[in-house]
């Protein structure tokens, strides 16, 4: 496997574009990601009950079928504007198909950013021939930009590796950059692929990636009314058809796992106002779920990243995360290292060398390595600091 | 029922006071509350598993017999603290008895402050002796200034009321003011009464006063290792002897519920970095937990307590964290207000009036109002906001 330039339009016969057309003052707006020919599709959605007027259209369309297209938003999440909103995404996958020539329903529709706002469409629908008049090859980095809300950086990434007798393509943007939380969702990231694969490999693969990916990152603990992934994947390499339970599927979900963690990576260390990355480890645990509670309570704690923030070594408040996660926790086992640090060890802390915790705290990147040892299950999760500017970004956003 | 002056040592037959011993550089970090005669005690504790020292010998202690005492030091929660930490917590309770002449298991421990640091035992049990001395009817406040660790006030309130043919008065102590988080425990907070109550009376208008009051408080979704609530009824008052299930005993409810409902307000308001209180009040839902996981899933939204801080009214957030909350919602039945200002009705948005929603936003005291029509359970909780001096506290705190 090896990285390729060009993102979500790397994969042969993908083009993507992306434009202003006016719901944001200043910056892109609008992305489009198009599939010469009809794509198989599959997608992951929020679990939030109040699923954005995109999401529920799109999660119907995928139901069968093949794809050619998705058209995002940024600026406006189309999302608590009931029975209008719903109408709303219709008339923007409806003039989409239309533009392309496509049938209705081939068309996929995404939105983010405010939520509780009607959706402008006829600034959409005004641009959407603009829009696809600027797909091209090297779209991929203007369709991120489009996407992006409270991000700094644009996010993408693609790969090709061999599968299936063939060279193919795996490539996606996505956007964070708030209102993330694992276990519950995702963000909006759009994959593409010129692999042949089934559609329910396909679903199976992202499902598997998106859970060790997306599902285990947490900048704020919110879970928001658009998170979506979606997947095309349209063939166009001519490799042999991918099935579940081959070697060849094995090779696609690991070049998936690694595009996937990649852009989740990305998608952590942009956090709103984040200045460090930190990947919290929990092994010794009876049970998955446990480590993964552990691992969700720790990067869920104001306390802990606040003092990461502060390059402060207050560890007492990783522990009391992990002892009120709801996981099987005994304390006499527990024991907890930052970095090279230890500075607790099987239910009694450790007289650690105070400027060896200071220079860990330092750190870019932060590893906090929690034991159990309590069984073999382990977890990992990577989540931000929250900083000052967090709560500055988001004091004044809407 | 009547507010009355005194806090913890309103009631006849207590006395308090709080000292300094060295813990803390510069301010008080001792307290003592202590009953006259053997008092019926009632605790409740953090569901953290990570119990700091001083809670599991309390809650041991509290098993059986009559109580006298409660010392309670501020600056380090002697927890995650291993086997040493049990042993200096019941080094303070032993020298505190033998002070006071009163049978070991008498005298009952509360820390609060770093977790992870040994305590300074031979401070607490040098200043022992100059602490019963402090000891004075009106040494409420005193007690409350020396278990405080962030908070910028003393909290402390009493009222009295008539039960059981005679006078009696009830009052308490508390500290907040970060790590703290509904449904797990609570904070830490001594109450006392002169009323004659048996003890199995007690612990039940205990348990159900602070489900109403301080576990519904958020401040920032953290379950602390040392949360703990007592309370000591010495029936000095002369009252008979309160039951369960009699018209006593609903007074005696009523006056506890009161008392902490005032403390738990008090927590709020002086949250870390708070400059507002907000209570969200869900009705219209199918159970009471529903009605709970809405208001503590609102109540826990880094992103409505970072729009509350920005009087910033983006209602939006809020019913994305009610449909994230787990509980039964339905989008079309679900209705949204803020103060007196409609945002969100049966399913649709409604056209608010701009400054109308800036000046409820604008208010100190924010009431968000969640109609779920689905039902006819209600709960409600209060919250403050995060603010920029929330994280500033939070990144040097330790």
């Amino acid at each position: 496997m090896d990285a390729i330039p060009g993102g979500v339009a790397a994969p042969f016969g993908f083009r993507a574009g992306g434009i202003r057309c006016g719901i944001k003052k200043s910056k892109k707006d609008l992305a489009l990601i198009y599939s010469e020919k009809p794509a198989e599709a599959a997608g992951m959605f929020t679990k939030n009950r109040f699923k954005a007027a995109p999401v529920i259209l799109t999660s119907s369309y995928l139901k069968s079928g093949k794809k050619r297209a998705v058209i995002i938003n940024s600026g406006n999440a189309n999302a608590a504007t009931g029975r209008r909103g719903l109408e709303d995404a219709k008339k923007v996958s409806s003039a989409l198909a239309a533009r392309l020539g496509i049938p209705a329903g081939q068309a996929l529709v995404l939105s983010t950013g405010v939520i509780g706002r009607f959706l402008e469409v006829e600034k959409i629908v005004k641009s959407i021939g603009r829009l696809s008049e600027s797909l091209s090859r090297g779209g991929s980095t203007s369709a991120a930009e489009a996407i992006m809300t409270t991000d700094t950086l644009a996010k993408e990434k693609a790969v090709k590796f061999a599968a299936g007798g063939a060279e193919v393509r795996l490539g996606g943007i996505a956007k964070g950059a708030g209102m993330i939380a694992p276990e519950l969702a995702t963000m909006l990231c759009v994959l593409a692929t010129d692999a042949a694969v089934g559609k329910s490999a396909l679903q199976r693969a992202l499902r598997s990636s998106v859970e060790k990916t997306f599902n285990s990152i947490n900048v704020d603990g919110e879970c928001s009314t658009n998170d979506a992934v979606l997947i095309l994947a349209n063939g166009a390499a001519g490799n042999r058809r991918i099935r579940e339970g081959t070697a060849d599927f094995k090779r696609f979900r690991n070049a998936l796992d690694h595009v996937c963690a990649g852009l989740a990576r990305m998608l952590v260390a942009d956090g709103e106002g984040a200045t460090r990355l930190v990947e919290v480890r929990t092994d010794g645990a009876r049970t998955v779920s446990d480590a993964r509670k552990v691992c969700s309570s720790v990067s869920n704690s104001l306390l802990v990243k606040t003092a990461v923030s502060g390059e402060n070594p207050n560890w007492g408040r990783i522990v009391s995360a992990a002892g009120a996660s709801g996981a099987c926790v005994e304390p006499a086992r527990f024991s907890l290292s930052i970095g090279g640090c230890v500075f607790f060890s099987e239910g009694e802390p450790v007289d650690f060398i105070e400027e060896a915790a200071a220079a860990e705290m330092k750190k870019r990147e932060i590893i906090i390595h929690i034991s159990l040892g309590l069984g073999g299950k382990s977890w990992s999760m990577l989540f931000p600091d929250i900083s000052v500017d967090y709560v500055k970004i988001n004091m004044g956003y809407s």
